[in-house]
């Protein structure tokens, strides 16, 4: 990752992968099960998507490695062309199952899909996510809830370290870069703890984990400076799941590169749609008759072919077609976000440009 | 409507509308509420459709009249820029009503979508399709089970020769042709009546209404054959309702020109794709590991980006985008189907060619 320019904590960078560069700050759209929700991944690049996200654990269930590895990878599975980056399955064994049971050598749990017992050890996801083929992989981690205790926490992120440790034994695909996890909570001794001892193990990439899972923005926001500032700078820096546009100003304005959530997508698909003036609630009366696109201010094609009155129509009746193209507008709208953001960075003006976002986006 | 060449019963034409031309015989994706479900009508076109149906009955409930109006119409409202024909909504006031009262006014319903007091007229139901601004609409017409008995054939067909004449004479839009309907039954005599009354005032275009639903095959062809042959050779020929390949086939080769029906639409969204080899139904275990196209000789995008395996795990998983890929490979493959026939009978080879195209369809 090559850092081209910084602007306070804020940057403005590129990812090199094996399958292309990525500007960054980069919002990653999450092709959950080899597909981002309703879209083409022709459309997807058309957002102007650089990095799509995979999730280790539903592909391990749905179709399976083996589908995915017979297919060639999950870029020739998909369609994607561009760099990939899969998730290790652990955030969602924490926090879909309904019961594992959590130990040195790895987590047992019970699929969602149909109850199966399995076991998901660091070096099993290494073997997963090498096997899907993705440019970027993670390491197994645990992200508690953030109100764990302060003794669960520090157990729990020295064995997501010594995981840490195992799955980077493990990894073997020298065309994959496999990223370190921080953990810790909201404990400052602990994140830095955790920071330490992940940093040690000289990743290419760091992500930050277990924030923007309930806690308050504000702690979230002091966690991630002191952790940003602790992580190489030469390395690329990946907050987990944050998609809320006022979030990822913030978060970019800490020094993060890349960053996914499923919101945007998901908002799509309940209606809502992502503005410059903040959300709108396509099932709101007042869309009926609107014949204004999405956003004015837009230039997705979404918001240059269609209008709202139409939209709206299309989601109170819960039309595919609906749910397709918020969609796209949401995501494009993210990832314009991150190419006004770096821009600002360039420029040199990212805190004025930040307030100045900030305060015309009503919603949130 | 210019019949370019026959092949015994069978006509290749050139359908012509305020919005363009159509080549003729055509198959008409229905866009229930000003959507192709799924598809943008971007897509709707590249399948090859020329002229796209919308349903009165539904676009009057949602968005309601009022709003495609206050659009410029049902092609700005959709998008779609080509030719476009409504129905008059009758069909499904009788198909979907739980209660409905007919008489000689017109018909009494209760709404499916909030179960209001509603009186379908002539008059009514033309005034609507103008605002909607179709380039072809319909009269109101009672389509009876086709086991109705005789009796009750004999009163509905004439009562909607009837209302044949009150749309006609209701009918102003210079821009918009009204096209009249041939009930009657199974009932020969029934059917010639209708026929009779129906051309004698003189439509732009007839449809052959009351096929199709629930009959045998033997006796639909067979009304179908003396209908056709008793309708003027100048006009459009429009069978309402068919789109099984098998019976595409058919009734292309006893004359019909246009027909329309939501069944390839509505199978690709139970995950069956039409093919040279018949129906697929994806959600077979034998596709799980299949990567071949969904059509190896099918040319649509579809066939040409994406593997059944891919297609098949999106459709198990219920995923929007394989609703989606599925319905545009069969838009695709009834307009092909369509320009193949057209092909043939240009060729004078239509009766040879079905039957080859038949033995070929395994399925149905």
């Amino acid at each position: 990752m090559e850092v081209v320019a910084t602007d306070g904590e804020a940057r403005a960078g590129v990812l090199r992968t094996p399958r292309g560069e990525v500007e960054t700050p980069t919002f990653m759209p999450v092709g959950t099960k080899a597909t981002v929700k309703g879209l083409t991944m022709e459309e997807v690049r058309r957002t102007g998507a650089g990095i799509v996200l995979g999730n280790t654990y539903h592909l391990y269930f749905r179709p399976g490695v083996e589908v995915v590895q017979e297919a060639g990878g999950l870029h020739a599975f998909s369609g994607w062309k561009g760099p990939m980056l899969t998730d290790s399955g652990g955030f969602q064994v924490f926090s879909l199952a309904k019961t594992r049971r959590i130990s040195e050598e790895g987590v047992a749990f019970a699929s969602i899909y149909d109850g199966s017992p399995h076991f998901f050890t660091p070096e099993l996801v290494v073997e997963v996510q090498e096997a899907l083929g993705a440019d970027i992989a993670m390491v197994l981690d645990e992200c508690p809830p953030h109100d764990a205790d302060y003794g669960y926490h520090a157990e729990s992120l020295r064995r997501t370290a010594r995981w840490a440790e195992r799955c980077r034994t493990a990894h073997t695909r020298e065309d994959q870069a496999l990223f370190g996890i921080v953990q810790g909570g909201l404990h400052r001794e602990l994140r830095l703890e955790s920071l330490k001892r992940t940093v040690e193990l000289d990743f290419p990439g760091y992500a930050i984990g277990g924030l923007s899972v309930g806690e308050e923005r504000g702690a979230m926001l002091e966690a991630l400076a002191y952790v940003a500032s602790g992580l190489p700078a030469d390395r690329p820096r990946y907050f987990m799941g944050i998609g809320d546009p006022v979030g990822v100003v913030e978060v970019i304005g800490l020094g993060v590169d890349m960053f996914d959530c499923v919101l945007p997508t998901r908002l799509a698909r309940h209606g809502s749609a992502l503005t410059a003036a903040g959300r709108l609630n396509l099932k709101n009366a007042r869309f009926r008759r609107d014949f204004l696109p999405l956003d004015p201010e837009c230039g997705c094609e979404v918001c240059a072919e269609y209008t709202r009155a139409y939209l709206a129509h299309l989601v109170r009746e819960d039309e595919l077609l609906g749910h397709r193209l918020v969609t796209f507008h949401n995501v494009y709208f993210m990832e314009e976000l991150c190419r006004r953001a770096r821009a600002a960075i360039l420029e040199g003006r990212y805190a004025r440009w930040a307030a100045e976002w900030r305060g015309r986006y009503a919603g949130s």
